[in-house]
């Protein structure tokens, strides 16, 4: 298996840059093909049979584009369908869930955290599954923040409508005395200061898009599939493809990407096979 | 053909269950066959060809299900694909946006109208161009409103953050000395009241979904489809399907219609054909 095989991240649409963001900082010298599911945006509100059918769709298509690992950069795709696509494909396959549980069990000290994300993966259980799995003593307490994403997506970054919004969703969990918030959606880093802010100086947050990028540098380290260093001066060539609205994709990316981006390109992904994986 | 086929309406989602509810009020001896594709919705944030392809599939798998017209029942639908797909199939076909378009027009004094709605049915210039194309004279002026469907979702009907937003959106509109507004999504009608409160006495609120159901029965007299009385203390038996989440589905439905449904069931919408239709 060749180091230079890129490595396929994909999201529901473009929260998940926040994921590639940080593998790019991590590991300058590798070549990411990203997938952002855009004609089938948002998944926190649909089902787990319905998110599995996207998801393998999405991993025959990375197949076809040779990655050598996977990172889904989804929170509701990862708590839905990562069991069941790690079962079905040979590659290194990583979500956001257990690297950002796992830092918030290293970071809680009275052993009560929080979680906030979208309907499906609060609803799906999976971050207090995952923590109680390794630490049973602790407590987590999940709150579904639905307008969150809406909100990021209008731009209202800092805005009173968006401070009272988080106002309504967090003062459950502030009742609940957590020290530690994961961050479980790749939108609410976009809004982590107003998160930060509301919930106060006590409470730590868990931002599992960077975890998941340390995670996956060990994990391709481990397998030795780290990429050879670039000559100096050159940079990877990473590829964007979505499943509708390229521009749009595009404006949003280049606000927060480091670099712009161009030639996003559509793909039917409904045409990629939805049976079992390699079954 | 016969008179006692069912009438296909669908909607990206739940929506479109307030055009359902007004042919229902209006032709109660009609059947419905009401499809909602809530595995991909929102549809305004999409773009024209993602949603003639949805569209398509749609109206193949209403086909199946013998249905004799099909409504519309979805402003962003109706606006990108209701020309493409009358050309495309044998059956009398109506959309959401030229009734309210044909409304306002016969409600406005001052000719000028605003119309709201999602990104893509504003985008789409479709309010503008069919008022236009009747009656050149008039002035329409467009405005997106993004979060409101999410806000009716969270079942914030009555609530300051929403009022906040609907006063955010509406300033711009107010500024236009508009006498007439239509409601241009589905969702808008649930928070009629608040839209209303914020526009003022002067000005005239229009509903697509009660003038798609009128003229839906003016359309099937015309062409003598309309279905044959039912028996005294008979009720129409409807059929309800969705591309997910029937439970989540039902729950909306039965707090907006006159009865409880039952036994919604999934469709696999994706394994319709894409192909144009009859072509």
């Amino acid at each position: 298996m060749s180091n230079q095989r890129p490595i396929g991240v994909f999201d529901s649409g473009v929260g998940g840059l926040t994921v590639a963001r940080e593998i790019m900082r991590q590991m300058p010298d590798e070549r990411i093909v990203y997938f952002g599911d855009t004609a089938r945006v948002p998944y926190g509100s649909k089902s787990r049979v319905t998110i599995i059918r996207f998801v393998r769709q999405i991993v025959r298509f990375l197949e076809t584009k040779k990655v050598k690992a996977i990172a889904i950069a989804c929170n509701t795709a990862s708590s839905y369908a990562l069991d069941t696509i790690e079962a079905e494909v040979d590659l290194p396959i990583i979500g956001v869930v257990k690297p950002g549980a796992r830092t918030a069990i290293r970071t809680t000290v009275n052993r009560r955290i929080g979680v906030i994300g979208t309907d499906a993966t609060i609803n799906s259980g999976m971050y207090p599954q995952y923590i109680h799995s390794l630490a049973p003593d602790i407590e987590v307490f999940g709150k579904a923040c639905p307008l969150f994403c809406p909100l990021v997506e209008e731009g209202m970054l800092h805005d009173f409508v968006t401070e009272e919004i988080a106002h309504r969703y967090l003062t459950e969990l502030k009742g609940r005395d957590i020290d530690t918030l994961i961050l479980g959606c790749t939108h609410y880093p976009l809004i982590r200061s107003l998160i930060g802010k509301c919930m106060g100086p006590g409470v730590q947050l868990v931002n599992p898009a960077y975890e998941t990028a340390v995670s996956l540098r060990d994990m391709l380290r481990e397998k030795d599939l780290l990429a050879a260093p670039l000559p100096a001066g050159s940079e990877p060539h990473h590829e964007f493809y979505v499943s509708d609205g390229a521009e749009k994709f595009e404006n949003f990316a280049n606000s927060i990407l480091p670099y712009d981006i161009r030639k996003t390109q559509v793909v039917d992904i409904e045409g990629y096979s939805m049976e079992k994986i390699n079954g």
